[in-house]
């Protein structure tokens, strides 16, 4: 893919090294529980040819049952009834994004799954959006409150209204309605943070970085934690919930699958294994 | 529920009916394996009080490793801007429904799961619907070829020009978009069967004899074959395909799950336990 330009190159770099960082952390708690897990990395590329693709990480450990991490930079035109939807395309239906998208399922039931995703949209508009949330099966108030202050103290360092307005949007978003239950205790989720570009990319490379320093230590702390098989139940039930989201509801996995995009990356965040009792 | 008229009292007794053989014929195969599973019966009401309601059966047993049979009679008025996507509501958005749905996930991968459904709606029209289809994780032509003939059958016992059309309808259905497979092997599909209650009621009868009369003997020819952890885990990655259909595609799913309908009786469809790998 060519003619990218400053902005664009220094967010896929930036989206890019954050999956380094990410990843090899990873790997350094797998090699903490005694596992030589690594990720295994596919390229794959956008149909037609010169329209981008990402590489697609993928590892199944001893703490991570299955973890994902997805870099993509793609650019070409939106089909005309769907460029309608998309912010600034109506009159324009050429689009640029670049961005990086994370799920974690893990081992232990007193780890909490774990999704995170940030992301540069441009079309006649350029804008950032982004999130992660924390999904334990067996919750816990202490990780639950150490997550959020994370993302709030990175949000506060910005803007104070951010987190109480990102948090409600992830609360609105992460919601299951046929089971009138949240998919797990929340985060942050914003989208069309446009304007200054170093402003609003500062930002979500803060948010990356909270999810750097808060998940690790989540897990580090959980990891080692005995659990017995009413517990391991109760999280292949709590996937099967998981997955009905990603499924019904998810806007990014619905528009991936009816729009032809890469299948193995798209449906990347589904659990390793999940029960529907 | 009040208010039945003749037809519709006869469809409900007729689906619930045939759940009654189907259910002691699941049964009967359990005793034959040398286990005592029996079905479990929960009955549910439909909001607000006097919408009718449906009893959902569920059997967890040694060869049915999940089968669930529910039978529902339900009535109301839809809502004003769904009843105009309905056949016969736009004038009037009165309805009434009356069927029997079945899904079961078999312990044996061996073992083919299967889907069937009877239904019998009237609003300013009324008509039947339903069909069934076999979703062998390992598929056999001998088992595929029994199950469309007996099929075939029973569909050209009322007209020549039926299993040609609902077969193909049945392909049309089942099929993935996003994996570009079937879910399954097919079966038959319809709906909108309108004209003379008897003869229709004739055949929709006769659709259930053939499922109770193929199904179950597909399943005693192969429930002792012997399997491996490799059939068992292609059996668990082909459910989460059947999940993906389900929750992403299937219209009676989404119809449900959108409305407020009874998530036990609706997601009764997804498999005991399924993987992504």
């Amino acid at each position: 893919m060519i003619g990218l330009d400053h902005e664009q190159q220094a967010a896929r770099a930036a989206f890019e090294g954050l999956r380094d960082r990410i990843c090899a952390t990873f790997e350094a708690i797998e090699r903490e529980a005694g596992s030589d897990a690594a990720f295994d990395y596919a390229a794959w590329e956008r149909e037609p040819a010169g329209g981008g693709g990402g590489v697609r990480g993928l590892m199944k450990g001893r703490v991570f049952e299955k973890v994902g991490v997805n870099v993509s930079t793609v650019g070409g035109a939106f089909a005309p009834e769907f460029a309608k939807s998309i912010h600034g395309a109506a009159e324009d239906p050429n689009f640029f994004a670049t961005g990086i998208s994370l799920v974690a399922h893990m081992a232990n039931p007193h780890v909490p799954a774990v999704h995170m995703n940030c992301r540069f949209l441009c079309t006649t508009k350029r804008w950032f959006g982004g999130g992660a949330d924390l999904n334990p099966p067996l919750p816990r108030a202490d990780d639950s409150e150490a997550f959020h202050a994370r993302f709030k103290a990175a949000c506060d360092a910005h803007d104070p209204a951010y987190y109480p307005r990102y948090r409600a949007w992830a609360d609105d978003y992460f919601w299951i309605p046929h089971r009138q239950v949240h998919r797990g205790v929340g985060g942050i989720f914003f989208d069309h943070l446009e304007g200054d570009f170093m402003t609003n990319f500062a930002f979500v490379q803060d948010v990356g970085a909270a999810f750097l320093d808060i998940f690790p230590a989540i897990v580090r702390a959980r990891m080692d934690m005995p659990w017995t098989d009413a517990d391991r139940a109760a999280m292949l039930a709590f996937r099967g919930r998981y997955a009905e989201f990603n499924l019904v509801y998810d806007r990014g996995t619905l528009f991936g699958l009816k729009t032809g995009g890469n299948i193995d990356a798209i449906l990347m965040s589904l659990p390793p294994l999940a029960t529907w009792e």
